[in-house]
């Protein structure tokens, strides 16, 4: 069971944490916007009148979410936002953080739509659109495209292993937007007929470099020798402040049954990367709620974040 | 059931040509000394005593091979072959053929020997092969090296749709070398772990580009941005003479359900081409029986085969 | 007949508007000004006691500019700039904008000659210059490093269809600058005997991107091939705020006749389209007043500019 | 007045050399045929009856001719084809030459006649060409890919200063195939909608590189930014042996008022090469009579010509 | 004999001064934290009471200071970071920059420590890290590295002609860590052995371009080929602000003796430039004390070193 | 002591062996010479008359030539061409024995003048060349240049470890060719002044890569980088026909302490890597006694030497 947004006003923090640890609350944005809701139930249920003791209930408020899933970048972008205050008078504070909590809310809300906005734009009347494996904010400007009235069709790999590609394509028919499924090898041998590459992001690091499905920075590769433009779209917590301090990004493996049952392959060594990097230099554009930029200035995009 | 290559000593022109159409008689190599046995048949079969009616015979039974696989490199490359005559003295002109015809077929069968061994040269000791779909001959090579003691391993693609990777893991796996498989989207991502890229040839054109599995010159793409060689194996009757005269090699799409039941999928458009086309400048050498060439001397290797 | 900077402070807002309609005041930077001072002007003639009038007086004014030439990116920043003020005491209000309007006419009036400034730095001894079509702050450069002393010459491209190299020639004749004339099509041919090549700019995309006269992408292109850098001369308020929101710069087609009569081709289709994009990867650095930046930090100068 | 093909076997050496001098006899193809039929009417004329004394006068007779145009590689290149024998036997020399202008002539009108059909098969349904100045064989090829029922369309480039485009342009609209005149300057802009770059050759080196019209290698870098491939149609007698030897391809500079008249920049230079070379790893394939080749086997091409 | 940083606090301005001109204070760090000690002495020793006085003795002692060494970026910059104040009340300015002498000095401290650890994250378990020249803070990242258990070793050029390499080797030797040398030349042949290039810098340029030892232009390019990662150390007063007037860094040419004795080979022109400059589109990031970014955003680093 | 070609004629096989062993017989040319002088003297000593037991005789004493340097090119490529013979009549085996020994010999000699000619012909009025380690052929280019009128000047590299930089720079100036010295490391930054690179070679392998002085690559690829044509001088027995049938060329390494003594550096790897391999792709041309070519036809190159 997946919870939603209008539910999240009826929960505490314990209960969202336990929410984002079994997956009931999912996705970046939903996770993003649950912490920030925790976070201003936690403020309100402080009893004490002690602006040190407040700080430490904060904190563990913090640890609590933070450790449901650790590598997260919205969770802690969201976490840090509101928490980015002075410790000074009790009362300010507080009510600082929960107007902080409020804002951050709201932005994350008008986030999608922005970039939807924002991304259908870039795209010209009659183009041909490749995206891989299934991101919300990459559909969300093509459809957003499509209502406005642009004649756009979409090709969808299938994304190996999970087949992500099925659920965009579905998605897309759903939605009557024209739609092609080719398998991943394919992308080289059809990028010519290929106008530009919408994909979204797990994360961004602070050198631009985007970290997303297995295959992204290959797809981007051919993209890039052909002079095809790659947009990238991403809320701003998706830039990972961690990266800043040279922080890598781990690249999960998953397990390799997802590929083929080894017991068939006795002997056989199988990898399953989930992710990958592609460099920033192969990547045109992101689309941020704040707008659109260069991958090259994503430093500026954390700094502001975490103002 | 596959016609092994000691079964077609028995075998006359007809059923030869029918084992060619039913797919009995299969593979690049096995079809061409299929066909130059035919033609040493059908030189025999002939009872008459005027050259320009053994012409026609001759053409009779060229036009007969032809027809079951019109697009086979190997096929038309193998009866060209063996047809390279004047037709002047009836015996002279018999005797000929006859003697190409088993040129030819010794040609061919110590071909797939040479360019095993010619490969396992470039091959270094620890060295790591990554291969795409199932190539004979690029295996032959790593295969060769390793029995000469060299300490090799292969990362093998799936090779979507038909995942013919798997067929290539077995194999490794009976000859007992290590071998690691991935799906093809992490090609890029696994290729700073990559020696060298060895690859089989549906076809190579008279400019040097390489017809092979779809997804071949993706990986092609990716080893050519890491400075990776890409080797391709390929018999001298893989090179075509068609192109020469500027037809383009036809890349097959096949049935797409092979990539997924359409039925499922009510609207959407799904393409499986089976083919793509790798251009020179990502081939660093093509190992054919007559030594290690660069592509781009594709022309002099087929001015050379028909002569 | 041309209106000059020092004509503008006779007129008002609407003779301003009618100016700039009718082509009397044209250049991005002279239309930035005349803006300002219409501004000025406008707040003047207010005559209300309120401060919602009046926000809804100087909103009349802005659309009166806007409008008559909606795609002029200078235009719009100057209106931008000056009107970034909060509406709350009335006489407040006024003189706020009245002092923005004068800084921004200050400003843009010495950002030409520290362009010129940052832009001769740049320039060595004995340097040869290749600059395409006709850029008043490339040419300032050039100048003001011939100025100071430096032995430099110019390459100009004759640039069709309109030919203003011709008018680059001129000018550069005038000062006594060796200047050499090539057809567009010998750009690459003679790059080999070129240190730098400057251009001007129409505007600057979010991502650092160029739109300028048609043909300066190629040049872009055969610089970085020859590893000669390509310096851009812009003003802050060519970089498009619009363009952070996805809005893509319309690239304007000209009259064909321009290039031929069409009526003596009945039939041909003649194409004119009269800018290009240059992608950020051929721009070494841009020029501006603020200083000299990588294209990759538009967004950062957009951001600034219309703080 | 432009000497034809018809008019040739009523001339004899003198009078053949002299309509080359004068450009009554002009192209590469007809210069050539002209050569071979000089050389055939003069071994009739000789009367001697010594070997060597018949060298002596071939050497004279060759070297009138090559005075005509000494630069021009088909004149040079149809004397070495026709002279290049054993002079032994007096009468069997003779008819050798003799022999070998006839197969030259022959080999000839059948060339461009062979381009046009293997350049025309290189041509794809529906696909969009781009040229530069005017080249009968690029035209040849796209004519015969019309008249064999592709609907294809052209971008002819204006190729200024002498605007050849026009020509082009003019025989495209007779024949009533789609054409659309840009200025050279937006070739990279125009770009994404071109399938193929086709042009003809001045000349080509010994490594494959191109001499042709100014601005062919700015089309030929644009092309190969944008992964469009570049065919170059050149008969076999425009590869130069001389380049064999390390002489470089002379690259003239015509009349500067072709550009503008000088008259009207007092002091300016007006630079105006016709022609540029283009490397050839921006060339995907030549088009010649032989076949359809890669540019780097160019000294191969040659070796076989001088045959 | 070279004054160490706990050496500082005894000395006045002008004792600075002399140290810095005789190189007894030297290392871009230790410059640039004895010019704001010598800064807050300078503020100690003023005696008058007037604030336009102040002003003038400050500049005064900024003045003595630059001139010790005008080239040294460091200097410049720690000066303008400790008098970026207004001089409003006469207490209040001094306090103000005594202050900000103090900050600076503690920021440089802690610079290093910082950029070391945010560097050894970057560096995986058992990766090779090349370095060129001696750079005190590309050693500190591998050190620290190595201190946190990563197993890591380098390859060090000799860096010619100075050989600085010798003193990478020994400093790495007496860690422990294991390393090997090679000649300049050797680096693309070792490059395929490399994981990740580390350098120091000299200076960096608004634009984002390296100006480091020569020869760290040639190991970028190699690396870029190869995919390897290049990454710089550098504080953020290493970041030129000079450069964003479009000063260029002067490219010191040395002694030519450091090459090879002139006398051995009269009429022998030594050329011994010291330093070249690394384009920004080369190295993948920059790690400062602020954090891991990419060289594009060099401008914004400027301008926040000099709030 | 250096055994110089007119000393050759007075030894017998042994007696050459011993000089090849022993290093007084060196350089690759020579060494060649020395072998099919070395042969001719031993079909004469042959006292047999039997054509098996001559062909065994003649495979011993190739026996003992190969042997005394296993790896050198040009010795085996001497002997597989004096070699070339069917063992028919003992008569006529003996002559075609010695009379291609004569004319390899003759060869040989003429071509370093032929190469020094045609790249000659390559090198403009006024150019600068860069040039690597020390190459007679390379050398032999820029003097004929000289020789005949052209104003040329030549930058030379070091050539670390051993220097050979120093050589060139005093042949050339022994000459009076204007010449300038850089250490390797200076390459990429003085490349903007060189128009062409012309180097020798080791080896040419069958891809028309280069196997030469280490630095070479690296040199190339700075050249490439810069679109400055890299020229390579080569004798066709330069070529290796080992390389054909994929055995690799072998880099050695050197003693370490060509670079320095290893016990001032206790625990210090050095690695002496006296080769390295440029790829074709950086090469412009090969410059043979056969003319100038691509390296990409080194296979036809090779198929013609040992014809």
């Amino acid at each position: 069971m997946k919870v939603k947004q209008e539910d999240l006003d009826d929960l505490g923090l314990e209960e969202i944490a336990r929410g984002i640890e079994n997956m009931e609350i999912r996705g970046a944005a939903l996770i993003a916007r649950a912490a920030s809701i925790a976070m201003e139930k936690w403020v309100n249920e402080y009893q004490g009148d002690d602006i040190d003791d407040f700080k430490e209930w904060m904190e563990e408020g913090k640890k609590r979410l933070i450790n449901t899933r650790p590598t997260a970048v919205s969770l802690s972008n969201a976490i840090r936002y509101v928490l980015n205050v002075e410790y000074d008078d009790l009362e300010n504070t507080k009510e600082t953080i929960r107007s902080r909590c409020i804002i951050f809310n709201e932005k994350s809300k008008t986030a999608a739509k922005k970039i939807a906005e924002y991304g259908a734009n870039r795209i010209g009347e009659g183009e041909t659109i490749l995206t891989h494996c299934n991101s919300t904010l990459a559909l969300g400007a093509i459809k957003y495209a499509w209502d406005i009235g642009k004649d756009v069709s979409v090709i969808a790999t299938e994304s190996r292993p999970k087949k992500q590609g099925y659920i965009t394509a579905r998605q897309l028919l759903e939605w009557e937007i024209p739609v092609t499924l080719i398998v991943d090898s394919a992308v080289r041998h059809t990028m010519k007929e290929v106008d530009q590459v919408f994909v979204g992001a797990d994360t961004i690091a602070s050198n631009g470099a985007l970290i997303n499905k297995i295959g992204t920075s290959q797809v981007a590769l051919c993209a890039d020798e052909a002079r095809v433009p790659l947009i990238v779209c991403a809320e701003s917590y998706k830039f990972s402040s961690e990266t800043i301090f040279g922080k890598l990004v781990e690249l999960e493996e998953r397990d390799k049954s997802e590929i083929v049952d080894p017991k068939e392959f006795p002997g056989l060594v199988i990898r399953n990367p989930v992710f990958d990097a592609t460099p920033p230099e192969y990547i045109d554009v992101i689309v941020t709620e704040e707008g659109i930029i260069s991958p090259y200035v994503a430093y500026k995009i954390i700094k502001e974040m975490i103002k």
